[in-house]
């Protein structure tokens, strides 16, 4: 080996290779994410991403505010503070859970570094190596992730266009249980999920809670996108009818995400543990960012604000549902979202997700494919399409793309029979050019 | 039971007693900060936070650049960021840390949630439930607190008045090895270290390394303090000897900690699966709070500030020093800390630490009993003052009535010869009056 060979050597090679945790080795850079990093150039068009669009936001109120608040309280904004969270702010997001039908008090509120911490702590206090966490199929790919770094197993419960199926999830409970296995509680997300775009109706959401509390199933009710209804009014939360759902919020959606600020709002003891969890995890949640929202909430329009989000949301959904039906060839089906930032499409027979993402690449377009959002190798035939970036503009351009890159392989495949996937995927039976 | 009676026992039920993870049964709110919410009363001097004094930083100059910040940069700073962190900030700790003698490329530095954040992280990615942390005797509370969350055994290693004993240290690794134990990291904060106020000369840094280098231990530096040197320049970091060290950052006792940013510095594949585990836990780093430090240092005078902070907390330090001498009875010996927060004060044979805090209280001072930096029940005789918040005023009350609490027990003791223990103690062996 010359110099440079060595040196390359030596950076491969992980020392500590042997002293990780056991709940360490499973975590994986995806190949998915050293794609995405291709997919951050500029001529590429990114239907991928969850970011908000908050190039609409006062900011040059939002600034003077904040240095008025500095000014004048800096020294307890910039200072250590609860565990639990500041109480202004847990005051205001009572109100703001309100609009959803939520009675609640500030004391039984944790703030969370983002929603993403209110999951993690969750499934801390709860889960054991082992345990089962179940969850919507498909379901939200950073959950995924954080159950199974705590080394729990993911089942996924049938779900249809209203959500999850109740009787597919009182029969996998019994399954479970049968096999000897814990369930720690059912995830799921009614409004708007992540990355299916389904809303579970109000009669639906009953049916999942009767089967819970029956079953003796916890639920975490996790809505971040709940605000963001784009044709009705919110559907009240899976939390109003029963205060035993754990029930995660976040301002990342209605606001902004740089703040990280989300919370839980959990039944007095599991919000006892979560504090203490919290207070372990990051002495106390950000400071400055709990003040900087409480200040946006008392001094800006914020409902005002939140309807120009959603004007502006609902264009570029309905660009992107129409574009989808000007473009995709037969055999695709998507969802019609009623609210929040994504469409799931089901390609024709036969396509692999995972295999178009390079091709969509080539082709100037990002998007996810399906199996990201499994934690059991499904929806190969499935991708994440997201409206809530991009311009319609450019939402339009992308879908093109994206429904040229099908219709090419589809082509491919009526030439040369079926070709063959380069990614294990998990067909449905039926009838296609499935000659493997 | 009449209603409000069933109310209560309502609320101190718990229905997810059996569901809750193994690591959850070892949460509890300690005694200690059930007296504290009694002892932030004003009228009570409190010689025990840990909070920095913020009052001297620039408010207005801060607040003015900030707005700045967010009127020009608002759609960047308030969005969605890494998971590593923002490079701009990463590039400026580099500089930061080239004071105490590091070298470091941004790329191995991954931000954190506070340093706190850090600990939880590095435990994390290291520990599996059973592994051995070595620890400095005393070590600090809150990263005690994340070791044990993790189901880990905390082994203090015996230290004196320059740190960590090298021998004691080879010692205890090769009897826990001998044991069957698998030694994860020994944690240390070899500056100022909090509660000890104890700091390792040079010498002492190379004698811990080397044997944690022949012993194959992995070394976690925590270094919050460093910066804050009272007498003299600051020994260069154990991560300037040693590029496999752990290194904990932190702009909590520099600027301010209501951000909630630390950092932690790892060789690259360490870096790695941190990133993995920050995604998981909060899927990126504060980012408004990044900016917000990464405008601070380019547009304040940073280095001035703390020159500032230093000259503040020299004269509280001696304020206390002198207080003790002045006041504190006969027996009692006390550190004399170059730098950091806090002194360790050992009381006169026989006297329980633990037992003196309502006293204390009553006494109109609070402070924090030895034995929350032992995760083995040590530190009966000690207790931890810090000089960091109150005023030098309010210092030299506070440690008049400390003392007077203290004469007190003495008092008593001599006056009815030793008087039980509420408290579990372990007493030195010695000469007293300790006929129990």
């Amino acid at each position: 080996m010359d110099v440079t060979d060595q040196e390359r050597h030596d950076t491969r090679l992980d020392r500590f290779v042997d002293s990780y945790a056991e709940r360490t080795n499973g975590m994986r850079v995806s190949a998915v994410r050293a794609l995405f990093a291709v997919a951050n150039r500029p001529e590429i068009v990114s239907l991928a991403g969850g970011m908000p669009n908050i190039k609409d936001l006062p900011l040059d109120s939002i600034a003077a505010s904040m240095a008025e608040m500095v000014a004048t309280n800096g020294t307890q904004v910039m200072q250590y503070g609860s565990g639990q969270g500041e109480l202004p702010i847990r005051e205001q997001i009572v109100e703001v859970m309100s609009l959803e039908g939520i009675t609640a008090h500030p004391d039984d509120i944790v703030i969370t570094a983002g929603s993403q911490q209110g999951l993690d702590l969750v499934t801390r206090i709860f889960c054991d190596p082992g345990d089962v966490v179940l969850a919507e199929s498909p379901s939200y790919v950073g959950a995924l992730g954080t159950f199974l770094s705590y080394q729990t197993e993911v089942v996924h419960i049938a779900s249809d266009a209203d959500g999850i199926d109740p009787a597919a999830l009182r029969e996998t409970a019994a399954r479970l249980r049968a096999e000897g296995k814990r369930i720690k509680f059912l995830y799921t997300i009614p409004n708007y999920n992540n990355p299916s775009g389904v809303t579970q109706p109000l009669e639906r959401r009953r049916e999942v809670l009767q089967v819970c509390e029956s079953e003796g199933i916890l639920v975490v009710e996790d809505n971040p996108y709940g605000l963001l209804s784009l044709d009705a009014d919110p559907i009240p939360a899976m939390r109003s009818f029963d205060d035993n759902v754990i029930y995660l919020g976040s301002f990342s959606k209605t606001f902004a995400p740089g703040f990280r600020v989300g919370w839980v709002l959990a039944p007095h003891a599991v919000r006892e543990k979560l504090v203490l969890a919290q207070e372990s995890a990051t002495l106390c949640p950000p400071v400055f960012s709990q003040f900087a929202i409480s200040n946006y909430l008392s001094t800006q329009d914020w409902k005002g604000q939140i309807r120009v989000f959603k004007d502006m949301y609902r264009e570029r959904r309905d660009t992107m549902l129409a574009a989808l039906e000007e473009y995709m060839p037969e055999g695709s089906t998507w969802t019609h979202p009623a609210g929040g930032f994504f469409v799931w499409v089901t390609l024709p027979e036969g396509v692999d997700s995972q295999a178009m993402l390079p091709r969509g690449v080539d082709a100037r377009v990002a998007f996810v494919p399906g199996p990201a959002f499994y934690a059991d190798g499904g929806g190969a035939r499935n991708v994440r399409l997201s409206y809530c970036f991009p311009t319609s503009d450019r939402i339009q351009l992308g879908v093109q793309r994206f429904a040229g890159v099908i219709r090419n392989e589809l082509e491919v495949m009526s030439t040369f029979g079926v070709r063959v996937s380069p990614t294990k995927s998990r067909r449905a039976p039926g009838p296609g050019p499935d000659l493997s």
